[in-house]
């Protein structure tokens, strides 16, 4: 069985790689793709490197028209910015189109949280209790039946992964989180700024967004649905010239004490069995054993989210570390993740 | 007034740092470069970048000894791996050279940290109470009349000048120290290693020794000092693909409680005096003000490092921020400023 | 119908590719891999970004051994260092296996020029007449039925695929061909080397080999077959720091002079016309027209290849450009083509 | 003795480049600089690199306007784009101020050939004649008495000076040139463009401009003066990811015809000859011998070109390379050469 699917905003990062992984998606048929800039072209003019797909060479980029889209596709995947893509959703929900959103717009279930972290009310209050957070290995059953799915930030991702089971098994005090991340320069997106260019990025590390990044909401408020109760922490992004990937060392105060190696031993025991029995099975988390730490070369172009940790009897602190693509289990192959569990394909169809 | 001054294994990062900055010094006569490797060859023929300066075209690398050494300059930089570094320390400065040593062999001053963190003996002990630690703005006064100076490491010197005046003036819990610090690929040395090929760099973000990294003994003997008491820190080394710069990012709690801007402002009132008051007239701290953050870009090449600050009502943390050139500040730049005071010229000669 | 392939030598550059695009072919089972260096370990413990797979965490590298080889494996890759392949290819062939070589130790149908180019004999000159040069755009046909396989090197892949046609067509003078490479650092293969180091190839721009590099023996001989008589080039390969990638631009005399746009025309349309036979329909040769020129992100990772070209009035002369990853079609998926060949798949197969 | 100078349009990478010498020159004062974007702020806001110099936080940028700057300063240096520069560099001259223009606008002597690369009407043609070309090694004594100095580009600067000595002295023919050049980044300027953002060009090698650069038009132009007649050469651009370098390959075919290693060992030592008396005492062309060929990590940040040049006795050809920072020696370092000749002063101040 095939699904009609069609990406709304194909220009940017997250947008080619939707239709990079769309193109090579034995069960999807990429039916429609939208571009205001590049109407009338074809995929492979704009994306010589899809070229060798014939679909690719055929496919023109077509003004967004919900209308029309609704015809075109059973499922539409919005690569838009922050803010416009609740334009679309509406119209294309009440046309009987699934949706599976990649921009901030339907993350939050709060509008007041909303408005605090993006500095404008919400435009569509109302689906924000209709959509699901599209975390496959936290909210999979939901997923299943969703109508529209608000694909997680890939800051978000990064630290939800390796955080969730510890506060969920009431390992960690929730509070006590410190998130370090980096991120490779895709994550600013493609957009035709000075602080993006190659000359400025290349040779350069920096902090950026301190102390209160956008991302925190959606994190403080997943993280709070695991904990059952209301979650503060600290979060700090990084600009690191590489093209993609995010790695992210978070620092938690254990709930159980401990300042020697046999303590550490005892709660390292309830920590790998933790993340066994959650994660044990998953297809796309990859457990680090033995000495290995995540390296996001490892991850590169695929799904794959590598998390290791560390107990520091020193400190009395546990170190968890992930690496992920921002641009793959991070944005678009996380949406296609939902996809396939949305339309009960194996949640690995064209993602390995 | 001239200064004779050798260089002891010129072939690595911090060797050649120290042949680009004494060639350029205008008080110091690079006398001698000693190495194994390439004893017999010009700086010029090794190093063509320098081959500019005539002095770079006359001086060829010589094999290392000690009495030649002690003929040819009065001061001796020692730039050699940890543990070599002291078996030429000791017979120098017997035979009266002042030694500044960029190895860790004498940064600490307790054999027995030494030997937990490095894993053998120290190689000379009695010599461990004599250095003094090169961190010119913390310990300028004992420099002028140091025989033997350690150079601080680089990533020690990115964390312990943003930490050391808030710990000393009791602004923060020194307990609470989290550094977490990306440095640039040149602090590996310039060794024949897999992990250090570009293909295995670039494109990759990864931590590496967690949590015990070898440079905590120095820092936490130094916040120590500062502390009036034993001091353990969290520190998170991350390797990025730069060639140059440190960036680190510490998370500290206040002294005082605060959450709220109210708060957050009459405690940032307190860390910008104190900050002030430590740093103000440096020449080679520049602290940050209105919106700026640190960046690795704008420190390369330079003695200078660049500190930020935040506070975080949220969470009731500050998070302080630095950048540096790990081959500059971090190594040779810092072992040629203690050069100048232990000379008697003005500090900032042939650095800026 | 499933095909046991071997891997002699798994883990450079080469051989870790293979690993990659013969765990996806659906018509491959990736039966040994081997190397002296990781003997004992799982695929997934040496290359974790493989570990999704089921067959990288069950495969151990063994040691290499031909009896077994040839046991466990119908077609045999050979990605071992020039020299030491033929220990391997002439057991392997007697024993009944298929071979596909990707070092340099088979090209050459002429033992002298390897000895000229390679400063030694060659170790099993018998074989030189039994093997097929792996280009599969020009070899074709022989090699549905080849034994031994010699596939071709990254640089001469780039070369030759773009001047082939135009030699054979009599367009261009072969003797006036100038090929001028730029070459990602990984062509350098996984070796130890100081100047291959991230530090020594970041920010670095050089030519090398000048004007003699190995490569030309190779490329020099299949000019020859498409010319029918000895040709002789000028080849400047340069190290950029790219992971992956190789842009080579040709500048070539045409046969046919020309000085204006209208002479430009005429010979434009030859051209368009001799490139447009040759390779219209190929699913590897990516034919750019309008203003596209190559770009080697728009081939890493895949094994497409490149190719524009432009006629210079004011010159008289044809610049042509090609642009391919110098591990997929410059090496391991240019193998992977051959084998889809010699096994009678569609060519394809495992490589969009 | 100080002479003062003023920058207009000190924003972009030349201008920046400007300012980093200017402020480190000890016989400039650097008196004004301007930029309608960052006017009223100071050079250390803009650029906190150079916040250690007094002059840098006390320096604010204004609007540009002529009859300030010719009150302010006795030299002006333009760092304008295309077109622009000229407007100022007419009232600039009748207030009596001499110029020195970093842009293509007085490059040429022939309005027609402005014309044809430029694609417009050149817009103070009377002021072409007046102008000196800023290559101090071929042009030095006409500096000395210039009013408007025309800075060369930076890919005619890697071209010109390692042709000018063969062909004045005509052991090439200056017809059959060929150059292909790699850039950095840098080169294309400081200009919010998506293909120069830093994904689009790290891990990318392309080709541009081809086969028809505007920079043709100045290199024809000054090999004609040094052959002595019109000469049409081939030169093609390539866009590499490093921030600075331009590495160029030339390739020529010597007057004096060789197909043997006797006949290159003949040629060579009149090549050898002719560099050396041309160069030999320049303090900024670098001659390399032995094996060493250019790279420009061994130039970046100064004012040095790497010359080296080999002959092939296979092809008849000689291949001359050169490697230069685009920003330095290609631009801003070149600039403040021609002031120091201009100025009297020696020709090295403030740039080794």
């Amino acid at each position: 069985m095939m699904k009609k699917a069609a990406i709304v905003g194909a220009s940017g990062y997250s947008g080619e790689e939707l239709v990079r992984l769309l193109l090579a998606h034995p069960q999807a048929e990429l039916s429609a793709v939208t571009s205001r800039q590049y109407a009338g072209q074809t995929v492979a003019q704009i994306f010589p490197k899809f070229a060798h797909y014939p679909r690719a060479r055929a496919l023109r980029f077509s003004e967004p028209n919900c209308e029309l889209l609704a015809k075109q596709a059973e499922v539409v995947f919005l690569a838009l910015p922050h803010g416009v893509a609740a334009e679309f959703a509406a119209p294309l929900l009440q046309l009987g189109c699934q949706v599976i959103d990649l921009s901030a717009d339907f993350r939050l279930k709060s509008a007041a949280v909303y408005r605090e972290f993006y500095t404008h009310d919400h435009p569509a209050p109302d689906l924000l209790n209709n959509s699901v957070y599209g975390l496959p290995e936290i909210h999979r059953d939901q997923l299943k039946n969703a109508s529209l799915i608000a694909s997680p930030g890939c800051y978000p991702t990064s630290i939800l992964l390796p955080a969730i089971p510890l506060v969920k098994a009431k390992l960690i005090n929730p509070h006590s989180l410190i998130a370090d991340s980096l991120s490779g320069v895709s994550g600013a997106g493609r957009k035709a700024e000075l602080d993006y260019l190659f000359v400025e990025c290349n040779e350069s590390l920096r902090p950026y967004g301190v102390p209160k990044h956008r991302h925190l909401s959606e994190i403080e408020e997943q993280l709070a649905l695991a904990a059952g109760g209301k979650v503060t922490i600290q979060f700090t992004p990084h600009l690191v010239p590489v093209n993609r990937g995010i790695l992210t060392t978070i620092y938690a105060a254990p709930a159980e004490h401990f300042n020697d190696t046999a303590g550490a031993a005892r709660l390292g025991e309830k920590v790998g069995a933790c993340y066994a029995e959650a994660y044990g099975d998953e297809p796309f988390i990859r457990l680090l054993d033995g000495k290995a730490l995540p390296d996001t070369k490892n991850v590169a172009g695929t799904n794959v989210i590598e998390i290791a940790w560390r107990l520091d009897p020193r400190t009395g602190r546990l170190i968890v570390m992930s690496a992920l693509d921002n641009i793959v289990k991070g944005a678009s192959g996380q949406a296609v993740q939902s996809f396939n569990i949305l339309c009960g394909f194996p949640e690995t169809t064209g993602l390995i």
